[in-house]
């Protein structure tokens, strides 16, 4: 093990004037931050963190969460420093178009890069999601005398992310569950973009994260090197005790180093000026040109020596480790790999088939229950969970244990319970999933999706695969009233770029979109082609089960597929979820007066989109006229029907009554769409 | 004054029972937080509750949020039993088609429910925003002798409240702030959907909230009449003191009265059973059929009487106030019905003129801050605000007072640092447009209104006039990258029924969008008629000024409008905000090739939709292809152009760059907005 480089104070200055420096250039960003948590980020980095440069993919890496991501120069500086495929080049490319340098982290663009930040607060619970992962891990391949999985994970949070309500869900949760390895830094500079902080945020957050259960360190002086090691040497001897996570309260001085602008707003998120920027490099005795670091300062970030230590070290307890239990060295390298199952395809479409088989109207949520426990067999990855309707989303499945807090952190189970924290469960789960290791999955109502919203787009925009279980997916939900029942939200969640949103009909479609959620390929640290979560929307009622030949079932991965055809079909009825049964009905009904017609399930927009135009224009042959049918908005429909069709749907909000009588009431009958066809023929 | 009935424990039973008949009847409900709090809900309804049954509407009530909303038939129940229009009838009929008792309480459903509530958190928020209304509005119009506003906002919140994040950006606010009028109630029963809360919620919730800077009383027993009556006393003390909120902790029984199912998650969200409410019956000595309320019970409730005291003593002292200053007397009531002055219009109007007389070519964010200056001149009730953006968002004005932290509580000031708290704020802007006598706005960048969505949803379901001044509304962001830039959020905005979304396309159709936003009926207590929140998408980047003649400018506020027409146009262009300057080069390029077009401007196409057809196929006639433009997603824009016309936008994730190499990258420029057209023709 190669020796940690001697403290030395001066050393984070480095990490001071590129952010200055990239900032300047790109003319604009965010210098206050790194500036500010400059020391913190050198004490931590060079002597605590463990990672390598060379292979920011080591399973057993410390995670490293930059939760203020307009920051970025902070960890961009790092990674550069420390010896990461990041070339200075690239630092001088700070927010240029394809630059691996973007304005905000970006998980999949830049190597060493954990999570994207800078929607504030999600980092955080990233971070809580990763510790949790990694918790799990331990406890489930760690074996006597094997401790393979043991990592930490630090987070840096300013006061941005303390102030948003997710940040409450996260540190919540993550205390009581005692996830000990994880560690929070607290930039407590007692300035946000509006000023002072003390007139918008007069908590004592010490107290608060106490009344937590975590362990806090109050009052670290951020810039005093010695004062952060204590802090952190302490922070992970509570962690090795198992007594919870810690948060290392900092006070820095934002933008530290910036003469006259440091201590202020000014400094946040805007260039420091040419003056400015040559009075810092003044005083710290600083002569080097913008993006010019001297060779002995590269040598003492240099992590990659200590890096391949590390793994190299980590590497001969794994390689004892698969030949003592090779089975599980190999499950494990699958996991973290987020491959799934050599046999997947195959028991995924044996179980899509026995739900043809089986022939069951029952609800599309009890449909998914089934199909999670037929693929939790088959995917040991799987964790589920619910923000507290776990009975209401059919999240759970016979059998499955429940993750609770144990001494250290929770080392088995396979359902979370996330407590009624829709956002924190959305955040948390794709930190599980950038972690590796756990599919995750999570329920909430529907509508409940609204509060959740910016983690599903973070989790689309990471292309991470998650799986979120939206149930009571319409006024179907019946008399808990307009406040639960779902309006705009299938439409809304559709708007959302690489996200695939399933309102599947039945049995078997609930089937095959689980199976397609599942087979979206992972993306860990890069960006896959075709990665990124899915949304299943499924009805609290019964639905109808629909017999289909082979053909047409496989057809159902396409996203949209002709689900009954009449010969001389005169127009397309385009159907979802609990309408594919009104749409079917009002086919007869249209039958029996003469009017042949097809309807079409479309159970996913956007993977239908993305088939070829042949599929695409088979389904939907043009000239025929078209109708959609759904119990929701309809503003997002008329790309398929155009202003010549209808959409049957409810563009105001529901109301508090049964849901039979609300289908009647909103007009969603199957006498009503047959009506609608005929009008518009 | 009438005197306070004599305590009488059993009376809570009459919820009790009312309670778990009506959940029988409906066959769904939560009987489990009626019986709970019952004890609770009977001292302070009876023993404190400044109101009057007859006049829900009068404006120095204290106020009442039940903001653990699925608890329903308790308000029900104390509204019928105090003597609201309530009938048993209605009870009777909870949560059935067009009753007074959906599922969960209603604003503009109910007299006496004061804020539409069930989703979770929210219903805490409003009341902070109400006692903050209430804390300034005191500060505003009271005078010494004359302390007309002097009231009191209670609040009730589950486990589940206080799991969700916006719990803490509301309570955090209001600590820092010393919103000392407020007492929220927490039932800690300790159980929720998915069992004991100690596995999910091992908060220290009394240390969290002292950490917020709350009075807190621990350990009330919640069904000892004289330990809830002692906390309140105390708590108004607090208040009357001046030293901020109180949260009183009452330890309760979910359920209590239900013999074997108190105490269990069982008995939060199902009937009971008849063998279980016939045990209840028994046990609690209740020998009246359902829905029956023996005289002398319903005697005791009777708070009629108490509140026409009340209100008679304080109508007392608003005459005389009335005759020492009539002006704020009359201003007062003015705005407390929500009435805007009698020159609005006119003064409005003028505003619109001169901002085509100035013809500046400035961000759109600018221009709205200009429109702010103008209208807060016309409006005091005006209170704006910013999630800690207000140097970008511009939503403060020139020598405006920062609403800050006094004694009490604020008492004066008309911008709200409302602090990195998107979802807080949208929640508490809601609060404060309920209690009456401002006008709230607030902002953030449009990417973040993901944050604060379901509130804006609740703002559009209980008709709300609150403005969101959503800036940064596109890649026009520029370097901070896809985690700031906007692509589906306009679109996704425009489905929330009953949110106008306006995206302006300069200074003028700016200044409409406000005054039409401005204009929309206040709703106090009963719905009215258009009814609602605006949210005002404006641009980053500087947008050129448009000439228009008078009836054009005038056609701004039907939503959409023919901007620039040509004669014998062969398409339609169609855009908003920044890419009206895109529409009107490529209508130039075409006609220099010989192609007439017709630029339609859309600022807000919900406005637009409910134009008569007249004016809508007039705008987009029959026949003419269509192109549509807009930076961000493209789905919703097919409802205008069909399957034969075009949209030209994005339907991917941004990137970090400066703003105008984005909108080259994204094909975002004039000329191939115009070879689109030549396209489709």
């Amino acid at each position: 093990m190669s020796a940690l480089p001697a403290p030395d104070p001066s050393m984070a200055d480095a990490i001071r004037v590129l952010a200055m420096d990239a900032v300047q250039q790109a003319n604009s960003g965010h210098p206050g931050a790194p500036m500010g948590m400059a020391d913190i980020a050198h004490v931590l980095w060079t002597r605590h963190l463990r990672h390598n440069p060379a292979d920011p993919a080591w399973i057993d890496r410390d995670r490293f969460v930059l939760s203020n991501g307009h920051g970025s120069m902070l960890l961009y500086a790092l990674l550069h420093l420390t010896g990461y495929d990041l070339p200075i080049g690239e630092l001088r490319r700070f927010r240029q178009l394809h630059s691996r340098t973007p304005g905000h982290p970006e998980v999949g663009i830049t190597p060493g890069v954990e999570t994207t930040t800078g929607p504030l607060g999600q980092g955080l619970a990233n971070a809580v999601g990763m510790a949790l992962a990694e918790s799990l891990l331990a406890g489930e391949f760690n074996r006597p005398g094997h401790e393979l999985i043991g990592h930490d994970t630090y987070a840096f949070v300013g006061d941005g992310c303390l102030m948003e309500g997710i940040s409450h869900e996260a540190c919540s949760l993550a205390g009581t569950l005692g996830l000990s390895r994880l560690i929070v830094f607290y930039d407590d500079n007692g300035i946000s973009i509006d000023g002072e902080v003390e007139h918008w945020f007069g908590d004592d957050t010490p107290a608060r994260f106490e009344a937590y259960g975590w362990n806090v360190l109050r009052g670290v002086d951020g810039h005093d090197m010695n004062a952060i090691d204590a802090a952190i040497v302490q922070a992970r001897a509570h962690a090795a005790a198992g007594r919870g996570p810690t948060l290392i309260c900092c006070r820095t001085v934002i933008g530290r180093g910036a003469p006259t602008k440091a201590g202020t707003e000014k400094v946040h998120g805007a260039p420091l000026g040419a003056d400015e920027i040559a009075a810092a490099r003044k005083a710290m005795g600083w002569n080097h040109p913008p993006f010019e670091i001297p060779r002995e300062i590269y040598s003492y970030w240099d992590g990659r020596a200590r890096g391949a230590d590390l793994q190299s070290e980590w590497q001969t307890r794994f390689d004892r480790y698969a030949e003592a239990h090779p089975e599980l060295a190999a499950e494990l390298c699958r996991r973290m790999a987020g491959e799934l199952p050599a046999d997947f395809a195959e028991r995924a479409r044996a179980y899509v088939l026995s739900t043809q088989d089986k022939a069951e109207s029952i609800a599309s949520r009890k449909a998914s229950q089934q199909a999670i426990a037929a693929f939790a067999e088959i995917l040991p990855e799987l964790l589920g969970g619910s923000a507290d309707l776990t009975g209401s989303n059919f999240t759970d499945w016979k059998g499955v244990e429940a993750v609770r807090r144990a001494a250290g952190g929770p080392r088995s189970g396979r359902h979370i319970n996330y407590g009624v924290r829709e956002f924190g469960m959305a955040a948390i789960m794709n930190g599980i999933a950038l972690h590796g290791g756990y599919l995750p999955f999570g329920g909430t109502f529907l509508t409940f999706s609204d509060y959740s919203r910016n983690a599903l787009r973070m989790a689309a925009l990471m292309k991470q695969r998650v799986v979120h279980v939206f149930t009571h997916d319409s006024i179907g939900l019946g008399e808990d009233g307009p406040t639960h029942q779902s309006i705009e939200h299938a439409g809304s969640l559709r708007l959302i770029p690489n996200l695939h949103v399933w309102r599947p009909c039945d049995t078997t479609e609930t089937a095959v979109a689980w199976q397609c959620a599942l087979a979206r390929p992972a993306s860990l640290g890069m960006a896959v082609h075709g990665g990124g979560p899915s949304a299943l929307l499924l009805s609290r009622q019964n639905l109808p089960f629909v017999a289909r030949d082979a053909a047409t079932t496989e057809a159902i991965a396409r996203g949209g597929y002709v689900l009954r055809d009449m010969v001389g079909a005169r127009a397309v009825l385009i159907a979802t979820g609990s309408e594919i049964e009104l749409a079917l009905q009002a086919q007869d009904r249209l039958a029996a007066r003469g009017v042949a017609t097809r309807v079409v399930s479309m159970p996913c927009t956007q993977v239908f989109d993305a088939q070829d135009a042949a599929w695409r224009d088979a389904v939907l042959p043009a000239g025929l006229p078209r109708v959609a049918v759904e119990a929701g908005g309809t503003a997002t429909w008329y790309k398929y029907v155009g202003t010549t069709g209808a959409v049957v749907g409810i563009d105001t909000y529901g109301e508090s009554a049964p849901a039979g009588e609300l289908f009647k009431h909103f007009g969603l009958t199957a006498d009503h769409v047959a009506a609608v066809v005929e009008q518009i023929l």
